[in-house]
Formats: C-alpha cells, sequence, structure tokens
C-alpha cells in the first residue's frame, strides 16, 4: 500500500506521460494535451462530449478487503468527479475489470449493486466493457462520458489575476478519513472517525454544481491529489498564482475534531487528496452568484483566497496562516 | 499463461456479465445489451459515437517479454477491429496503463512509437488516460471511438435465412502464429512460422473494409474468439443459423504449410481467435459488391456458407466437409 490513494498518476509518472504520450494527443484539440484529468471530443456543433477514465488497483488505490460495492461505487464517483469539473452532465460508462481468481460470484453481484445505486443517483448507464483475469492484484478501470453545450464546458484554464478562489464542501476528510480507516486516531469518537472513513470510501461527486457553475467560474478543476495539487494545476494551465488564507479553508466537525487530537493531522487534510470536492475561481462580481448555486446543489462554497498574477519563481499556489506565515510542504500527495 | 490468448471474457466471463451487468445497460440502446463487442452513444442525429473497450493483461493475453510497441499496436488495434466491425471511421483513443515497477522509460518510449505508428496508419489521436502502478503483472486497456451515420452502422443482428456468409484474409493464421511463437511447429520453415507469428503478434483491422461494408453486409462481427464462435454471437442477436463449408475456408500459405506439418493444427485453425479479420453476412446478391470493395481495401473476401433458419436445436454454428461430414469440436477457444 503506498501513501497516495488518490486516482492520479505518481508524480513520476506525470513526466513521464508529458515526454511520451502528450505527443500522441497533438492535433486533438480537446485532448488539452493531457494536461486536464478529462478531455472532450467535438461529435456535434451543439454538444461536446466529455471523456475521462481513471484506473484503481489493490493494494494501491484501495484497501485489500475493500467491499466489492463501495469499490465500485468510488471508481464510478471518481470519474463522475472529472465530468462534474468540466460541468458535464453524465451520460454512459464502460467498464474494465481485471480480476483475480477469488473473485466470487458474489462479488459481482456486490459490484453490480452498488453501481446500480450509483446509476440511479447519477444518472447514467453502462455502455460495455472487457472482463478479464489476472494473476495479480485486481485492476478496475472506468471511462466515463458526459455531455456538455461548448460555450458551458469549464476548463482549469480561465482563472485571472483578481478572481477568487473557491471550494465546495469541506478539505481533508478523504485524507483523514484514510487514516482513521487504516491507522486509526489516537482519542478521537467512533462516529466521528466513521464519518471520516465515509468521506475517503464514499466521495460525493459534486455533478449538480459542476453544471451549475457553468457560466460562473472562469476556471475548475476537481481535488483528487489535493488543494495545493489540483489549484496548482489550474495556475499552471492558466499562468496565474493564487494565494490562500489558511483560515479560511472549510473543515467538518469530524475533521476539527481530528485535528485537535493530533495537530500534525492539520497540514494533511490541506494538502491530501481524495476529497473529490471541486476548487474553481469566480470573478469577485459572480462570487455571491456561485455561494447560491452551491446551496442550490446542497454544497457550501468557501472563498478561500485569490488569484494573483503568475510571478515566475516561487510555488503557483501559497497558502498563508493569519499572521503571514507561509505553510509549506502542501504541494500534495507525495509529501503527505 | 492460459489457452486463451484473444480478448474477449472467459466464457465464464459471458455468463458472468449476462447475470450482473448486464441489467445496468438497460435503457442505453446502444449498449445492445452488452452482447456486442462495441457500443454506441447517439451523439448527433446524423452520427453516432461507436465506443469500445478491450484489456490485455500479461501472461494472460500476451506473452511476457512481448516488445512494448508491438503490444501497443495490438491493444490498439485489437480496439479498432471492433469499431470495423460496426462500419465506424476511427476518431481517438483513452489509454490506461496499470504497470509494474520493470517499466523503464525505454519501455514507454518503445510503447509511445508503436502507438504514433498506428495513429498515422489507422487516423486517430490519444484523447487522454490513466497510468498507474501495480504490484501484479501489467494491465493495459484502450478504449477506441469511431463514428458512423447511424443508417450505415452494421450490428450482429441483421443477418437473414439465405444470406451468405463471407468472411475477409484468411482464417487461423493467429491461432496457428501463437502456437508457431510460443511451441513451434515441428518441420515448418522459418519464413513461414514467421509469417504466422506476425499475424499472431501484428494483427491487421479491417477498418478500411468495414467502412465499406456499410450497406452490403446485413450483419458483421469481428473473429477475436474464432469463426464459430463470433458467428455464433451473429447467429444469436439475429435469431438464425450458419453451415459452413469446410472446404471454403481461406488458409493462407504459411497456415496451408502448418497444416501440412500437423493435420492436428487445421481444427486449430478452424476454431482458434486472435484473427482480426471481419465475418458477416450478404443477402446473395450483394456478395459480389462485398467481393468488390474487398478489392478495394486490398483484401480478399471469400464466401464461406450460408444462413439458415435455426431451427432451436443443435449448434448454431455448423461445419460441413465435402462429403457431409461435420466437423466437431470448433466452438471457440475454450476447446483449443
Amino acid at each position: 500500500m503506498q501513501e497516495k490513494a488518490s486516482n492520479s498518476p505518481k508524480r513520476g509518472e506525470f513526466a513521464r506521460i508529458d515526454t511520451y504520450l502528450r505527443p500522441l494527443a497533438d492535433g486533438l484539440p480537446g485532448a488539452l494535451g493531457l494536461a486536464d484529468d478529462a478531455g472532450w471530443l467535438d461529435i456535434a456543433a451543439d454538444r461536446r462530449l466529455v471523456v475521462t477514465t481513471d484506473a484503481m488497483v489493490e493494494g494501491v488505490h484501495y484497501l485489500p478487503g475493500e467491499p466489492p460495492d463501495r469499490l465500485a461505487q468510488k471508481l464510478l464517483r471518481v470519474n463522475l468527479s472529472d465530468l462534474a469539473a468540466m460541468a458535464a452532465v453524465p451520460l454512459a460508462y464502460v467498464l474494465t475489470l481485471a480480476l483475480p481468481a477469488g473473485w466470487s460470484d458474489a462479488d459481482m453481484a456486490a459490484l453490480a449493486q452498488g453501481l446500480e445505486a450509483d446509476q440511479r443517483t447519477y444518472g447514467l448507464a453502462l455502455l460495455g466493457g472487457d472482463s478479464v483475469s489476472t494473476a495479480g492484484p485486481a485492476v478496475l478501470s472506468v471511462t466515463a462520458f458526459g455531455t456538455v453545450a461548448p460555450a458551458r464546458l469549464l476548463t482549469r484554464s480561465g482563472a485571472a489575476p483578481g478572481d477568487r478562489v473557491c471550494v465546495s464542501g469541506t478539505l481533508g476528510d478523504g485524507a483523514l478519513g484514510l487514516v482513521a480507516a487504516r491507522d486509526g486516531i489516537a482519542g478521537l469518537d467512533a462516529a466521528a472517525a466513521d464519518a471520516l472513513a465515509q468521506r475517503y470510501h464514499r466521495p460525493t461527486p459534486r455533478v449538480e454544481l459542476g453544471q451549475r457553475l457553468a457560466g460562473i467560474a472562469s476556471a475548475c478543476a476537481d481535488l483528487s491529489d489535493g488543494l495545493v495539487g489540483d489549484l496548482g494545476h489550474i495556475c499552471a494551465a492558466s499562468g496565474v498564482a493564487a494565494r490562500l488564507a489558511a483560515a479560511r479553508l472549510p473543515l467538518s466537525a469530524p475533521a476539527r475534531a481530528a485535528i485537535a487530537c493530533d495537530p500534525a493531522l492539520r497540514a494533511r487534510a490541506f494538502s491530501g487528496g481524495d476529497d473529490y470536492e471541486l476548487v474553481f475561481t469566480v470573478p469577485p462580481e459572480r462570487v455571491t452568484a456561485a455561494t447560491a448555486v452551491g446551496r442550490l446543489s446542497g454544497v457550501g462554497v468557501t472563498e478561500i483566497g485569490e488569484i494573483r498574477p503568475a510571478d515566475g519563481a516561487g510555488p503557483a499556489v501559497i497558502m498563508a496562516e493569519p499572521d503571514g506565515t507561509l505553510l509549506t510542504g502542501l504541494s500534495g500527495w507525495q509529501h503527505v
């Protein structure tokens, strides 16, 4: 089990993809240079098909023994989160299973049950797939499809200096949930530990909010690598920097309780992945609208900082305490 | 290494998919009840997006030590073959890699080089993907996209009694190529063995022929499981049966040479998978047109039998010697 529990490539893999695979996407504008979590195909004048894919490997992205229904839902939701970040309406998905001999009919039934429930929740259906056997750990992947009008598609590249940085929901629950589920958090009451673990195991993709942010947000990403890493992707794609106020980061009551038990968990909450909330930028005059569509979508929207011009030196994303001290070591899961 | 070297599920997996996953495709007509190798999404009034996915696992679908460029090309081509069977024009693909630590930068470079060459040959580009690590054998999968006008889309379900059964190219080269590459064929000269192995390692998807068969073929499938199995899918989807003339099955010169060395290989050639030719049905008056578009596409088209009414008993696909004797044990890779 690696520390990394999110679904994006290792940092080393980013470099490899950039070197070897990115050139293969030349000539396909919707591939976005492989720099985004999703891409799009221009299928009709008035509709783009957003396509995203994520894989999960037993022992790398999930703990062995994970119930197949919950596992399948996480896999689907991780992909739905990528669709949400582009304001796409979920349509269908393809499922590829490489399963060891130990997968039983009961496991398959549970997997299907989990998917069926989420299909109803999020309004999509299974289009096809492949099922193969492997002598190694299970590898499950989903390629998910959504549609969006070209003018409504959100990308990472529209952030401008002066825009406010907002996030949906609360941050760090996924990262602390992994700690709670795997190692336990000494002194944390069982209900809080369970609430955090739930957020890790069964994240809520912000599908409705993403669609409502079209026309409001200037750039958007989902939080799979952690706030600093994913906002860093927005900054890189937009050619800007960001300054965040640590005190404004929204923490859930269970996360605050966990940090009270172990103050070192604060940095982990701020930098960990697996929240699958949305981080987005908004021109100042539209922050009220962003908060309003959050309410309509049943999720809080919190302004946590602002976009600044890139200065070409130093990290793109900095996070400051109220006294001006900069937090360090928050650059994503690899330091967790 | 299992005997099975094709990319379709194990027979047991067919039953599992039918039981557990097929209900998840309800309500999505383009999923075709998960009975086809590909499905489609209705994106525009005049265009369908054909979607197919295939995975390959080291030690199951390919031999360890397979060069990454050839491996990547086979993976892409297996998917292109599914697009061909639906008469779709290739557009883009998504690549998911679960790789063990042993994959080097040189392996990645070779993989990308193989893909780049095939992208040029077949006219598609990389849209996105995911790259993750695994402690087990490599699992590589591609989801490929093509487009087709709704009226041109070929499926497995249009075969009618009286239609002729045709195949492209020659049969059995893939299955005999696996034997030649893995075990050797005693007495077969090196050039013939090499030609067969090439056909196994680097099949030629009939992308152009598939498109030209739109409006000519009544049903179509690609040969990944073997002739009897894949034609059996057409029969099942169309509610018909088929009778094939063994003497008419087109064999390449290297395949004939291999069978001369070991007559038991004839049955293997007739039943093996991995040819990635097209098997299709054609009303009698259009057989000439089918042969002509084969010529235009640079591949032979051979009439090998005819479609009959389903009689509800016995196998859907039978193959007869000139004296009327029926060949048995040809029902696909599981008996190879």
